[in-house]
């Protein structure tokens, strides 16, 4: 891919994160969000402020790329023809959003066959933004930019690790999980998307998680990867089709949770 | 109180916030956070920013305000003469803080004998400060101003629940947390006083928590009864010396979760 085809992506993804926040910002917090239960028996919510977001990101790919496919939580699948695939999750964390937190994230990745090679995560409320690939890896937030960079922490009993719901996954993948957990001088709930920014800011060590699905995981993928992270699924295997994700600051910390995730699941 | 004196209580803690924020931001995802473990066996982390914090905000006491007491997480008690007591957490949710998640805070309350009569909970990355008491029940952020007011959700199906920690408190408290968990429709964890912060602005139903310490509750009990909620111990008596807190959106879903909490504990 040429430097000005690069540019034009990176130009454009940020143009989607705009029109995102554009969105999704006059509902959070607001009395009528429109909240739907996509799941039977459970509660998965989608809000106007998701459909309204992704639909707001594919009107600047129409413009600016319409030739790109498309994968996107809320409206699916469309083909393209220039082998770039853009990866949506118009709010990662939907349960945070509707609760009022500041830790859901729009999520937005730029992928070829091989997975993703750009990505943003964007905090509307908070205006942060994260970006890495294509040689790029830093924020912008409220107190000014930033690179990102992960640490070199290598110790268990050290270490700092976060996950969205202590009920993970299945029984089994809990029971991995929880192993991994009781080795850790720290582990903390309920951020989403948000997690995986924190540790390419260096400030923590682990994100664990199961039951993902592509959208969740590309954008984190690619700004990890840009900070100096490992990502993989719990077979140390590539994680951008989703499922379970192990996502470690450094290759020593990342080996040693995979041999704990591993040897109990 | 003269409507003079509070409003002087009002600015001299709007003055203690700001220093706080001035104190605090710079060790705020830094590298150098002095951070100690107040704990043995276990990890209560404090830091450097902690103590600079609360020294600040003494300093703005000792020029303002020199004959109140001070009740401080850091710097223990001082006495003081005018039936006024100052209540301060520097960093409520420290853990969070040496993370980097943006949901930590700083709480000011304002006691008299029966307890607190204005507080704020400051959030200070984002720019969030949430006020009540003195006719008050506001929040200022980086989407301007808002008026603080708890919702009239009494359905506890319907309702969002919020806790620091998945193992809160003894085995016997984390049971009767569970058996209101059970009852939920959502349940959120790793907010520390931001949840608190939530209920007031009317997003969430409830907050419950055990092992609390008077410097963590206060600020929140002063901004929730402003803004309409109900907040107590887990047997309906005052909730402002700490403990075991159950903080409500309003009194019709504060005796569900209460009856609940009582019949499992």
């Amino acid at each position: 891919m040429t430097p000005s085809e690069q540019d034009h992506i990176i130009g454009t993804a940020h143009r989607m994160a705009d029109a995102a926040r554009a969105a999704i910002l006059p509902f959070f917090r607001s009395t009528d969000l429109g909240t739907e239960n996509k799941e039977e028996g459970g509660f998965d919510p989608v809000t106007r402020a998701d459909r309204e977001a992704e639909k707001a990101m594919r009107r600047v790919l129409s413009e600016h790329r319409p030739d790109d496919a498309i994968l996107g939580e809320e409206f699916g699948s469309k083909s393209g023809t220039t082998g770039v695939t853009w990866v949506l999750d118009p709010i990662d964390g939907t349960r945070g959003f509707i609760s009022g937190t500041p830790t859901w994230g729009v999520l937005i990745a730029v992928a070829n066959a091989n997975g993703p090679i750009f990505g943003i995560i964007d905090q509307p409320y908070i205006g942060e933004r994260f970006e890495g690939g294509f040689g790029r890896a830093g924020m912008t937030g409220p107190h000014g930019p930033r690179d990102l960079g992960t640490r070199g922490q290598t110790r268990l009993d050290e270490a700092i690790l976060f996950t969205t719901f202590p009920e993970i996954g299945t029984r089994s993948e809990q029971t991995a999980f929880q192993a991994v957990a009781e080795n850790m001088r720290l582990t903390r709930y309920g951020t989403d998307c948000y997690a995986y920014a924190l540790l390419a800011l260096g400030q923590i060590d682990l994100v664990i998680e199961a039951g993902l699905n592509a959208y969740d995981i590309q954008a984190p993928i690619a700004v990890i990867e840009a900070a100096g992270g490992v990502i993989s699924d719990w077979d140390g295997g590539p994680a951008h089709e989703g499922g379970r994700v192990l996502a470690a600051a450094n290759g020593s910390i990342h080996a040693a949770a995979l041999d704990i995730l591993r040897s109990n699941s």
